[in-house]
């Protein structure tokens, strides 16, 4: 039955516009968006579709997606879950699927999933015969917010994480607010460090309205929900649309992810959830960044805490974590440079701090 | 000894340009650009360097090239040679090679050899970290008039030739014309094919001049080289210039590489070089053509024939060659665009041909 579940799509949905040019694309928000495709699937390219998915999000999804999809045939290509997962090996699996589903320029794929799943099939994407159309269906509450807009796809390398990919902008973002009610509770927390660092780079007010939502958020009221991914997406979709190859100003983005990627990777990939890791990440540079006289840590860590995000780094020892940082995108002459907190609400990416500040923290936080 | 061989490379060295805005790079084509940097040197990234080669280049050229870029340090990685090794797990090896040499956004990627080491490379640095820099140094006849030049870079899948990649241009291409005179004959000769395939889809002059040029050629005689090397290089930059991602005139230099393609992966990656593939593929292109009444094989077939090339296809089957031709780039609808020859020197794009034009080609070349 194709209209087992009722069509809510539209009645709460938001519309955002990614604005770049011949790439532009909306992302649309709201309940019911995986059960009613009527707002996005006319996006889709008209060639042979594939479905990326993982064997947790496939199962209670495939099917409210093929009855939205009703007439178009869609292949399927089910990877298992985690980050351990986001690797060259499982992507050449994606690639076997798409020579079967023979999708060729006229087709396109479908990142049906979290984080992982969309910059892996995203990935894929972009290099299939060169670049193929994508959309971005985001389950969890970080590639609603985060991972799913903006045009980065990846996988990591045993060196770093997201050290191989692409820029490559999806067709349009279809995020069914839906899927976050049964999100597991720590995957749910890990979307929130995303959620906050919007605020700790760009928007003190919102900062503000984050900490004192954050009870309703964390009980996942449905306006709160809204309005934050909504604020989150509005943030990525401006510095997107100014720089959408990172050569400056979406750098800031990266708050925490300097940190957050070295120890993601010297703990092993999927110990830590990105999330939880960028928020360790975060309080770290908000640490440098007080040795540099610039704000207090204290108030950056009270917030990641209210959202029961950890705050505290494993010990991974200062010469790993060095080496992992050297490995960074944004190394840049050999220096590591860093995401730091000016004040609450304003970020800046520099190469040009006292090298101490950096060695003070890692002392502190990982020896 | 950093000046064993003499510096030649200015004396007799052309300069074209590809002109993409702010990705436009110049192509140098001239002797002794690998053993005198000092015409492209400037062009390279700041930061640590990656040569990837094969083993049958490298050990010839890499020396001069270590000498020509002096107090530069250069990381290596070595590939097997050939076009069964162009594989997603030969790029994990460039890209383990990439993360050891600590290749940042600031670094780059050198390719010196052929089409397979370019294309590899090329794929390499345009997915590391999102995107480095990389230089072409093409040593074999076809790498320096038509895969070096253009940013089309790829790997294999067993479904098909160059399904992986990325269009991803480079930052200079220096084409050093010493590198033929040692080149083994039968390559040579596969280059010829796509030096021939300009002046088939654009010049007939060039075609005629070549026609006629052809015993000097074939004897390497350095000014017959430089001129069909200098004006196949102006022809790509022209239409690459125009058209660089495909989406119209571009696929006009795919003439004999969709049946071409075909054949290679038919008989397995290697059994065939690409250029002999394509000058089969060229040859079943003209007789589609004749049957549609448009212009007649044998002037195409005796030009390559000229050139010591294959002009007869192995008996892959009908139904073989149609289901990799639908694995074509160009399927459009379901539909395999070929590009035909409306007259010498007059190449179209199409889909939308009488279909008996290909099946009676494949019938007589290939059942």
């Amino acid at each position: 039955m194709a209209v087992a579940r009722p069509l809510r799509a539209g009645r709460r949905m938001q519309r955002l516009t990614i604005d770049l040019a011949d790439r532009s694309y909306p992302i649309l928000i709201g309940p019911g968006l995986l059960a009613d495709a009527r707002e996005w699937a006319e996006r889709l390219p008209g060639g042979p579709l594939l479905v990326v998915t993982n064997e947790t999000v496939g199962p209670p999804y495939l099917p409210r997606l093929r009855a939205a999809l009703g007439a178009r045939r869609l292949a399927e290509c089910v990877l298992p879950d985690g980050e351990a997962h986001k690797t060259l090996a499982t992507l050449a699996r994606v690639f076997d699927a798409l020579a079967a589903a023979r999708v060729n320029r006229d087709g396109g794929v479908l990142a049906l999933g979290g984080g992982v799943v969309g910059d892996l099939a995203g990935f894929a994407a972009a290099s299939w015969q060169r670049g193929v159309a994508y959309a971005q269906l985001p389950t969890t509450l970080l590639a609603q917010v985060d991972s799913s807009v903006g045009g980065k796809t990846a996988v990591n390398h045993a060196s770093g994480k997201n050290l191989i990919g692409a820029f490559h902008q999806p067709c349009v973002v279809a995020a069914d607010t839906d899927a976050l009610a049964t999100l597991p509770e720590r995957e749910f927390r890990a979307g929130l460090a995303e959620v906050i660092k919007y605020g700790l780079i760009r928007d003190p007010a919102f900062l503000a309205w984050l900490e004192t939502a954050m009870p309703g958020l964390l009980a996942r009221e449905p306006e709160a929900l809204a309005r934050a991914i909504r604020r989150s997406c509005e943030v990525k979709a401006e510095i997107v649309g100014r720089d959408e190859r990172e050569h400056g100003e979406r750098a800031l983005l990266n708050l925490g992810h300097t940190f957050g990627h070295a120890i993601e990777t010297a703990a092993g990939y999927g110990e830590w959830l990105h999330g939880e890791a960028v928020a360790i990440g975060t309080v770290m540079a908000a640490e440098a960044s007080e040795r540099l006289g610039w704000l207090s840590r204290a108030d950056v860590e009270r917030v990641l805490a209210a959202a029961g995000l950890p705050t505290a780094a494993p010990r991974i020892g200062v010469e790993r974590a060095l080496e992992l940082m050297r490995m960074d995108k944004k190394v840049l002459g050999g220096r590591v440079r860093l995401v730091l907190l000016k004040r609450l609400g304003e970020a800046v990416v520099t190469g040009d701090y006292d090298e101490r500040a950096l060695l003070g923290t890692l002392q502190a936080q990982v020896a």
